[in-house]
């Protein structure tokens, strides 16, 4: 017997610009030209049924007249398409058209689109340059930091997938204009969580600006966005050393997801995640953590935003609180939440630890309440 | 217009050990107790139906009786196996037996076992460890080091996949006396182009032992197992610096890869490359890259391993030469080779490049009389 060492340490840079601003298409292609991705002449670009004439068709005319090579691949728009099944067909559609290992993917639209084809340009020939190009609040807030990309199974969301950093994200404020209301409300629920979570400054502001903010005004929309990306990225960075924090971004989430599935999918993921938050400040004001006034002031900022803060009547209570039992923080069979403490902090329950284990009985006490 | 810096630069160590003997499994099962795969219980068990009761059942055991929890999942052994449809059953079998982040994949097989078991411990979870227990000698001398993991598609071999570098790797020779001799010998073809490239002493150590390493003989086995881990490595290190080299791992492959496609896979991959080989000392010698005689030591060996080094007569030589324009290598239309500088050896064209463009004239030659 003996052994061979594999001595595979090295650094791994990874940084990548998010490039925020109205219309940033004219930026993308300057970019291409300064060598984002190098001599690559040939991009791939994934898209929804939804964004393909709103804006994909115009950023592509644009790369095209730089001189670039490239084809559109569009998959019927919505979570259902976020599959390994989706992610095969386009694989097939690029070989057919003589993709291999020189080509970049180019993503245009929203988190669903990103985690598709950012999973994709993570194995399409081991690994292409990936670029994103969002064109949702939600994405803007959620998917432009942390690398994570998957696809759903039948058995589980998220699950199959992999870490990929993009060369650079474009977060496009103008083309939230025409996201139909209640998913831009919807996409508010993950600001207003980081705002909850990280920062009381960022929380007034939200207060004081949602008009503004709605209203698509360049700088209060710009300073969301800056902050979310802050935010996000302090959380995610941290957790690479002290290996946990990163659960704080499951604040709301809890009740959250489970509602989301109990609704069968009608509550969109923000309405879900606003009842959730609504659920977790009466659970830690109840516990101590927060004041009254602060829960009432989370509450009614979800309202300001437009967002439900009370579970529907159609949902089955019980079911819900059966349901709370398949979240990934359950351990030991039982049941564990992120909480604020007060606003812009958590409960840190123990040593990196930042889920706290709550009764039965009091979690459903709430859910009977709410 | 605002730009975000996503700063994630870091020191990432994937040393791994390959452990190199008879009969493993009581080193992996001590391996895992001292904590291999951290705190992990529960790991999938990923094999194919020849290896299943070989060799999986024994090695599941031994593992049970360590107290690990364990699930088997076998399927049709095969290279047609090796797709993403494959890939996807697998994971919904995990996903149904309850597998969530918390798992480890341990791969027990070949080089089709180690491709997708370790493509899918990459994706599961966005990535869960990887052990490699490998019972070939193709396998041991090609897939222990690198970490490329991958599925075929109808369109393309290889190119939907992921690096994904194990917790460890075990080559088992004991294994390799269950192998039909047309297969150990096939797996031969790959261990006589690591010598051809990078190693005299290694291709003189093969024609004094071809007869000791076939009989199973210890020091042998584990001398040439040794050296394709070296000479592997010590290619896929460099290249990660001098971007190319890994190129000269291409050496028989040229023709080898053609005429496997060709034959329409009557012949297995080392056949195929050991009729590589043969062509591209022919075509060194005629260019004056290394002497008749040495051109003859290398047919002369792979002939000694039982390798085939002329194109059968069922080949079509035309569609071969054909076929040859749908390498990798070729660039603005043109053949590309690695070529032998002698024996252990390459010749590099010019800086970091690997190949040597050849006049189809030249090729179709080769092909005619070979």
């Amino acid at each position: 017997m003996s052994t061979f060492n594999v001595e595979l340490k090295k650094v791994v840079d990874d940084s990548y610009e998010i490039e925020i601003g109205y219309d940033l298409k004219n930026k993308l292609v300057s970019d291409l030209e300064k060598g984002l991705i190098g001599n690559i002449k040939k991009i791939a670009v994934i898209t929804d049924s939804n964004v393909r004439d709103l804006y994909a068709k115009e950023i592509c005319e644009a790369i095209v007249d730089a001189g670039y090579s490239l084809d559109l691949f569009v998959f019927a728009a919505g979570e259902k398409s976020k599959t390994r099944e989706t992610k095969a067909k386009i694989e097939d559609a690029m070989l057919e058209k003589g993709y291999r290992r020189d080509c970049a993917i180019l993503a245009i639209g929203g988190g669903v689109v990103s985690d598709l084809a950012g999973f994709l340009a993570g194995t399409f020939a081991r690994g292409v340059p990936f670029i994103n190009y969002s064109t949702t609040l939600l994405s803007a807030a959620d998917a432009s930091v942390g690398g994570k990309t998957a696809v759903d199974t039948p058995l589980a969301t998220n699950l199959i997938g992999l870490f990929n950093q993009p060369r650079k994200v474009y977060i496009d404020i103008e083309t939230w204009k025409s996201l139909p209301q209640r998913e831009l409300h919807s996409g508010m629920a993950e600001t207003i969580k980081h705002a909850c979570i990280r920062s009381n400054e960022m929380f007034l502001f939200l207060e004081q600006n949602m008009e503004d903010i709605y209203a698509l005004k360049k700088f209060p929309c710009e300073y969301i966005t800056e902050n979310n990306c802050q935010i996000k990225y302090q959380v995610v960075m941290k957790d690479e050393l002290e290996s946990g924090l990163r659960e704080i971004l499951n604040l709301g989430h809890t009740v959250g997801r489970a509602i989301e599935t109990v609704s069968d999918y009608r509550l969109l993921h923000g309405e879900a995640v606003s009842i959730g938050l609504a659920a977790e400040v009466l659970l830690a004001a109840r516990l101590g953590y927060m004041s009254e006034e602060e829960a009432d002031r989370v509450i009614a900022l979800c309202q300001k935003a437009g967002l439900p803060t009370r579970i529907p009547e159609y949902i089955d209570r019980e079911a819900l609180v059966r349901k709370l039992y398949t979240d990934k923080k359950v351990r030991d069979g039982k049941l564990r939440f992120v909480l604020q403490k007060g606003i812009g902090d958590v409960v840190e329950f123990g040593p990196n630890v930042y889920s706290t284990p709550i009764e039965e009985s009091v979690a459903r006490e709430i859910i009977m309440e709410l």
